[in-house]
């Protein structure tokens, strides 16, 4: 299983020197966390109190519709960050669930820990601002794809940019991803695997 | 022309002390400025280099497609924050418009002097955190809607939640934020008007 390192990932954001990285670690004690496969990272109706960076794994992110259709609104591998920015900035309970699809190693960090470390460290506050632009211009992209991209130009780009959804994540959670019918998915792979 | 002060919509996102106040206003510089309608407050293939608040008027931003359709991304009021985050972060010239659709009037913050504030002052970049993190979840909910509401909810929804859409700009840009052709907005309105 693919792994990525927590404080190298960090490194490649901003450089901190060895002192700075262990005043970071003293003041956020990150705790090592493994998610079973289905173990819920947040639950609907729960609060999100925390920040996790994956180290290895898949969270599957999606809310249910009224028929108990799952809606899948990302999913996230080792090396992404994962925690619900709505549920952190609102302080209300979550309407979204993070879900790992197979044994997920995480560390995760605490919100009451992220405030005591940007009093204390402004320049964490700097990595955690380069972090949500990152995350903004991301899911600007995935906003305007849905916005002007046919189906298929969605399908082509997903197997270009993120195969690894095509190894690690069921069909119909694929197919609710790109905000098309399952059977859209089948059709369209079948025309792709016909080029 | 409805319109919004600068430091009160500061002041609601962060508490600052007078003094702070007066430092942040030296440190960065805001040079109120008036672009005409039509005006572009950043233009395809020049960099992003500033950010805006809007104190009144009507920002849009579009990109040109192959057949120099015009692809509308966002349109902004009085009130927001306007720049392109894509440009400020990778520094490279910008492939998306933001022009002016009426007489708009913004506070306008160069890069260079925001680097400098956040330096010196760090609780300015908690603020910036902040307007990034409700961004994210601007635009979250914007690639959520698009991914699995209907043309018809869309509609419905921007509407209610953002009228002066449909007072201060033009139906062939409001068909294109929804994703939708001009045709099937006409249809939509039609059946709207008939219930």
């Amino acid at each position: 299983m693919p792994q990525i390192d927590f404080f190298d990932s960090i490194r490649r954001e901003l450089s901190f020197s060895d002192e700075e990285e262990n005043m970071m670690k003293t003041l956020v004690k990150p705790q090592s966390r493994v998610l079973g496969k289905n173990e819920f990272f947040l639950q609907a109706g729960k609060y999100c109190t925390s920040v996790a960076f994956i180290t290895s794994g898949t969270l599957l992110y999606f809310r249910e519709n009224d028929n108990a259709d799952k809606q899948v609104y990302d999913v996230l591998f080792e090396g992404a960050w994962a925690t619900y920015i709505h549920g952190l900035v609102t302080r209300t309970p979550s309407d979204m669930n993070i879900q790992a699809l197979e044994e997920t190693h995480i560390i995760e960090i605490q919100q009451e820990s992220l405030e005591i470390l940007f009093e204390q460290f402004p320049k964490a506050e700097r990595l955690s601002r380069r972090l949500t632009e990152a995350s903004f211009i991301q899911i600007a992209q995935r906003a305007a794809d849905l916005q002007f991209l046919s189906a298929e130009e969605r399908y082509a780009k997903m197997m270009r940019d993120e195969p690894r959804l095509f190894e690690r994540v069921p069909q119909y959670y694929l197919a609710s991803l790109l905000g098309i019918a399952p059977q859209s998915l089948s059709r369209i792979r079948k025309d792709f695997g016909r080029i």
